[in-house]
């Protein structure tokens, strides 16, 4: 039987465009699955549980995806990512490891999330942002949508705001920030920080705020569905694809 | 016959990673082809003869590639644009039509071009960069890249800077300027304007230069090379996949 000692905390970047998710499952290949293969090789036992921060949907891309396990022993940071690295396909990197304290969980020890929604913004699609960001031809008008996304800030019910796959019963979250900046020319960045994300949740925000610039949702219409008005139609889920967990806050 | 009346100059964009090149060859994938293929789909016939800005190596990619063709009829901008971006592939968009003076030939009246070379530099690769950038782990130091790049320009004998599989007898350019600047956190990007560019020579250039920030090169070399020090292993080309056509001079 093994002592575990050493509690670690594994930071990975990756594209999520090959991967069905994160999370493993039979029959589909996930980042989950990828990882703990090379994982298991590196540590050459396969008797480690790991634990990971949240579950992504497939398409959706991380920029800091965090893992947590315990080991009997130490690790070498430096050599641990290089070979980690040198196992995992070029689409995963390992960009971190840290020791955390015992009882440290990947996903029960964190106290919020960012996730990014990059959104290309002209009449023609980048061949360079296809698979990476999403494609809106109508003009974004920040001030129109910055004005909308106040409103999501603050401790809201976000029932309206999940998808109906969602088995959480609280649907109470609080959401800290919401910004959007044009990153470089044509391609916006929605940045959204809260202390817990329910299933689907950032997507349909960026959906509800992209109806909003089409004209299609008023500023009222936000305010109707944070206070109980059912989901319908008009609040689109926008795609993965477009999607970055960015930070992962403890 | 076919009675030509209307030239056209035609800007497309296109990531090069799964494609052999721009220019069109038997029993290879190029963008040229591909191209071509959906313009004579679009126009209704094969009897149009269409003239490259340049030859690109396979995996460079060109946020402005520009091709010239004749027809007899005006195009409408809206409705070619339109067309051929249905019928292209993801990752070939055209981006911009123009008419332009008959004799107007997308090579041959172009006075000058800019390339860019993208750098990653961090120890370790981003998912994101792959095949985008090259990979370097040396910390780029800026102030010592640009003052050996400065170096470059002005006129020029390039001939320890182009490929050996070069044709072309005069192999004096004039680099107009060359900057470097980190476009995001740990990406710089390189870019390069002259009124040609030899065989290979972007990518020579880049190598030198990041030959010198290696310290495997000093100022003393490169100006050793530009007066006619034969080229050896030392002045590396870097990889395709690294190098953007951005921009070509009317």
């Amino acid at each position: 039987m093994l002592d575990f000692e050493k509690n670690y905390l594994v930071t990975i970047s990756f594209l999520g465009s090959r991967y069905h998710g994160s999370q493993i499952q039979k029959n589909a290949v996930t980042v989950q699955q990828i990882f703990q293969d090379a994982l298991y090789e590196t540590l050459a036992t396969d008797g480690v549980e790991i634990k990971c921060c949240s579950r992504t949907d497939s398409g959706v891309h991380a920029k800091a995806f965090c893992i947590s396990f315990s080991v009997p022993d130490s690790l070498s940071e430096f050599r641990f990512i290089s070979r980690m690295n040198h196992l995992l396909p070029e689409d995963i990197r390992v960009i971190g490891l840290k020791e955390v304290p015992n009882g440290f969980h990947a996903r029960y020890s964190s106290t919020g999330k960012r996730y990014e929604y990059y959104i290309w913004n002209h009449e023609i699609m980048s061949p360079f942002w296809e698979g990476r960001a999403f494609h809106e031809r109508k003009k974004i008008d920040s001030q129109k949508v910055m004005n909308a996304a106040e409103l999501f800030v603050g401790t809201h019910d976000f029932s309206s705001f999940c998808s109906i796959k969602s088995d959480v019963e609280d649907k109470i979250r609080t959401v800290k920030e919401i910004t959007l900046q044009e990153k470089e020319h044509d391609l916006w960045v929605l940045s959204i920080s809260a202390d817990g994300f329910l299933y689907n949740m950032a997507r349909i925000i960026a959906g509800a705020l992209i109806q909003v610039n089409r004209g299609k949702l008023t500023v009222s219409d936000l305010e109707a569905y944070l206070n109980g008005r059912p989901r319908d139609n008009l609040l689109l889920t926008l795609p993965a694809h477009g999607l970055y967990l960015s930070e992962v806050f403890y």
